[in-house]
């Protein structure tokens, strides 16, 4: 499989979607098979047996050349935002697919699975990486019992896709799992702006979500004197500016406001409460929490002057995860060895990468996305880049083959 | 009526809502019925002709002495906004039966009307002043075509009650208007704050409102580094601070963002475009159109040094209305006659009067509202002040009687 055949292929798996128009493509919907079908068909055709695991990942498996049951892991995820790109997630797995490929036949000393996971988003269940979960043996059983919008558990869109949920533990990797590597388009503008088509993940980010609530009082906009009020969005407006000089700040962090609700929210009606999100992102969790904190002292600060309730609801903490050492190593010696540049960065949105970590060596390396543009349907890669990932990925695998006795 | 029977009566209205257990009376709903059923039978005894007109205004005519076909006009509305208190309105409408009542039979040299207005609200058709409208001669034939959330018209509303579409040119006044007089609730803070019962509105504050809208890129909160980000609710948030201290530095001067919208409004997307409503008042004209020009600059200047597209959308622009001297200074001599102390304050709120001194000399009466609590379930008035008002309407009504020819 060459550079180009690979993006086709991500440009026409994204016409398998939920809606007719727009790319859409959540945890074991319909759709969902068409893309195992097409990918299952390439792992064969690659030399791979290939099966669907009982949370619905579609694992492609090439053999070592002698007894040896270490494998090595290429994977990502298959499912996708709502009026997705045609990339995000999947790239990863058709990359997988194109290195095996590559081999031609030829066995190395290690095995090599390739996984298409089939839930990292989050979308239908409000839950992400329920496919690596169930992969890294994290998968917690309460949440088979979550809902989707339609009342449908986590449990019965498993057995409506025709799978078992009783053979959850056959997803579990064994012990001869020898390394994970995830290649992924950026999702950002970082290697664009430094025109560069690679980059290896260092770690991913430590992320903080909070919502914050300031409560004042509602009244009449036309009859309450400015210095009568307690208005709850010019508060929440004060406080934004201040999280936003948290985050430019410190390098490296980011800190966002991404929702606003006013109540009552009428044009004529001084706004009673507001509610913020927050969400805060370093790879250094010390800072993190720091910057929390500040946050979180910032809006106590503000309410007091201003008369405001301040209800602070910290719904996310999640450390930072370092990729490993030795497999950065290797990335590295990997894209210098195919003349690229080598250049190191940080993850700001999570991965499977992340979970994986949990359970074997994980690595992730970036691809250029143009323009930072993701979770848009003007997402899009260079061929030269998906070109420079398959390469590395392949010089990689050898690499990884090579250092195993 | 005694002031505890007018409080009483405004109670017991206030049971008359499309929704149980929360006051809700919208332009000729079936509970109005119940409203103009009382208050008809409340008129009756008063010794006044009753009618509905054809915009759905309750009007009782109690006749002059002679033959003089002059008349005082004396009415608020009858309509609520949703989850309404029990005096917004209403108890303008019970206080102009009350004084009539007062009369005790005795005939005046001018006709009393009492007009219990539709419509002032502008809850079911987004339109305020129906009613007011309709007797001004001002109602927008293009108004009657506007539909409720319901797909039904104003012209709908108005058949569906048994009223005559045709028959609006009856409810407009006629040239024997000599003033109109409104006691209505303040629904701000002022006159409680001073602890005074009641109020000699001077003016009706004109009113502005605009829409801004900001537009940066919506993008991935962890992979997009602070210095890369055009985000339109950090924009939005400074300009409210901006919109704040207008408000603030002019004295009399109200700026308020009621709503504000966030697109795409998730916790981890930088917001691309966020819309704010903008409310400015003031009782000066100049100083309004110069506020908002302020605000509208604060707003262009944000946009230019945040990369942010700035869109300006102004959906009303209403001057003030003064209410007629001559019938203030009678007011001012009514209050003093009966022992309160004279206050002038402007109206914060827009009222029917302001549409009825287009057509006649107005003027309003403020009853304190405690706490400055209006719109609300909790909306309340004293008795003693409800007495103020009666004693305060009947003085002011003779004396209008005595002043003319």
């Amino acid at each position: 499989m060459t550079a180009a055949e690979v993006i086709a292929c991500c440009r026409r798996l994204a016409q398998c979607s939920e809606e007719i128009g727009a790319t859409t493509r959540t945890f074991l919907c319909e759709p969902m098979r068409d893309v195992h079908a097409a990918l299952g068909e390439a792992m064969r055709r690659a030399g791979m047996t290939v099966r669907v695991d009982a949370a619905g990942n579609l694992r492609g498996v090439y053999p070592a050349a002698g007894e040896t049951v270490r494998r090595v892991l290429i994977g990502s995820h298959l499912d996708t935002v709502r009026h997705a790109g045609a990339f995000d997630g999947v790239l990863g797995v058709v990359l997988g697919i194109a290195v095996v490929s590559r081999l031609g036949g030829r066995r190395l000393p290690v095995a090599v699975e390739v996984l298409g996971f089939s839930e990292e988003e989050g979308v239908r269940f409000g839950v992400p990486f329920i496919g690596s979960r169930a992969v890294a043996g994290t998968l917690d059983p309460v949440l088979l019992e979550r809902t989707d919008p339609y009342g449908a558990r986590v449990r019965d869109a498993i057995t409506s896709y025709g799978l078992d949920t009783n053979k959850l533990h056959d997803a579990v990797l064994g012990d001869d799992a020898l390394a994970y590597l995830e290649m992924h388009i950026e999702q950002g503008p970082v290697l664009d702006r430094l025109n560069l088509p690679l980059g290896i993940v260092d770690a991913i980010v430590g992320q903080s979500r909070l919502a914050v609530t300031f409560t004042g009082a509602a009244n009449h906009a036309g009859t309450t004197p400015m210095d009568q009020r307690r208005d709850a969005l010019t508060g929440a407006a004060e406080w934004i500016g201040r999280v936003e000089r948290v985050g430019q700040e410190v390098a490296g962090l980011v800190a966002t406001v991404g929702t606003l609700n006013v109540d009552p929210g009428a044009a004529n009606v001084i706004p009673g409460a507001c509610t913020a999100t927050l969400d805060i992102r370093h790879v250094d969790d010390r800072v993190r929490n720091s910057a929390v904190t500040t946050c979180i002292d910032a809006a106590r600060q503000i309410g007091a002057v201003r008369r405001l309730d301040v209800e602070v609801d910290v719904r996310l903490e999640q450390p930072a995860v370092p990729m490993d050492p030795e497999l950065r190593t290797h990335l590295a010696a990997a894209v210098a060895e195919m003349g690229y540049p080598v250049y190191g960065l940080s993850s700001g949105a999570g991965h499977d990468a992340m979970i994986m970590a949990e359970r074997v060596p994980a690595s992730m390396l970036f691809i250029r996305t143009p323009g930072g543009l993701s979770h848009h349907r003007g997402e899009t890669v260079r061929e030269h880049d998906v070109d420079a990932a398959l390469r590395v990925g392949s010089a990689f695998l050898q690499r990884i083959a090579l250092a195993t006795p």
